[in-house]
């Protein structure tokens, strides 16, 4: 039984656009909010500087379906799951809700790099103690690790 | 052999983010701009009014896979079919480039809806004179009609 | 001696831009979450519906100072104050910390007004009940009432 | 008698809100857009990278008055002036038009910098070539040089 992370966030008046809900480019945004607040719940941040590089997770892949809309000042709930734990990229899943409301799925696939200014990111493998945190919310039931 | 729709913009600084590059949320307000323009140079509007209604074109999934990095004042190109034209609904792809240089390949699924202010949108087949247009786009080797 | 509406936030990655920093425009829109977070706390909203008829708060102007930058993950607070309270207007004041440094100043000015769809918005006066509360934020050392 | 800059730039989607018209922020955003293409026509960049240093205009001060609202789809007229020239600030006006109806009027100041990586910017001395470009769109009548 794995664990899940849940984060809420309430929708602003710069998410909404002329159709009177958030625009479908802020529910990327939001999962990226999602995965960092969760990262930093792990103690880590999406940007990890230590003594001698800084790791970072750039994401490859995104994809979102949408079920309901979503209006100004409401509360969104985002459940995060792990979908794909490699041994150097991360697909989080997160389910979208707003009270029983069912409101959208959607993932995004990270890589970890080691990041220096003025070069390419680099793949390495992700960190043990990073992987061994990861892997309690990996679901087990559709994950392949 | 299909017709594809070409677009253009260039890389903003609003567009970029912290790690240099384009966010990559503005992978897919990019592919709705191009949807928009491409609407626009068919003679109609992602908001269509007519005497009666008007229609839209919610999203109801979208989905990117990126493969190079997009930097401030670059121009970048989106290259437009047509993968699935259903009943009501339409999935566009979209190949990003930058010269010779590979970006990324996304697509939007969007559902032809009849709007009125106040009430849900309600999917609506889709007139046939834009049909016809769209049918130009369809990629007939990947394309399932 | 007036009171003072304290709202903080984190700073988001698609905040940022390829300087590194908040992006000089997202001043503007924490101003507005301010602003909305402050009616809220009052008992109102931004969009206020009524049984007859529904009140917003266009802006009419705008203004901010930059004293120093805001960096990815860092905690902003906002400490808004009522600089004037016109008939139908209210100028808000914000100055930006984080921790002990200064960041920024910076107004945004409302029109109460009384909105329909499809007709442009009438300025009205701010209802009683509302004003009564606005005014116990106004500065009085500063402000022109 | 000075020259002026003319920019222009339809409204897009993303930048509209739940109210129907174009958000306050992005005007802040367009002055911005408007003032990079401007520094492009002159033959720089808002990063202009030379042998030995990178010169920058980060931005100390802006400001909007709104007249009237932006719709999606309009193109939108930004005419530019420069309001003050010092020794190393620029403060861009803009006239924000949509064919005959006032929009907006803005400003941004900017201060020429010396940017390193890591380094907090440090401001310098307008380059004489870069002063005598901008010198032709100084409006004479209402600048302070």
């Amino acid at each position: 039984m794995s664990r899940r992370f849940s984060w809420e966030r309430r929708i602003e008046f710069r998410d909404t656009d002329a159709a009177g809900i958030a625009h479908f480019s802020t529910f990327f945004t939001m999962m990226e909010q999602a995965e960092h607040a969760w990262l930093r719940e792990l103690g880590y941040s999406v940007l990890w500087k230590q003594a001698d590089n800084t790791l970072s997770w750039p994401r490859v892949a995104a994809e979102c379906s949408f079920e309901s809309p979503l209006w100004f000042e409401e509360i969104v709930q985002l459940e995060g799951q792990i979908t794909k734990l490699g041994r150097s990229s991360v697909t989080y899943r997160f389910r979208f809700r707003c009270g029983e409301r069912r409101v959208a799925v959607g993932s995004i696939t990270t890589v970890c790099c080691h990041v220096a200014h003025g070069e390419p990111p680099e793949s390495v493998e992700i960190p043990a103690k990073i992987r061994s945190k990861l892997s309690e919310y990996v679901d087990t039931e559709q994950a392949t690790t």
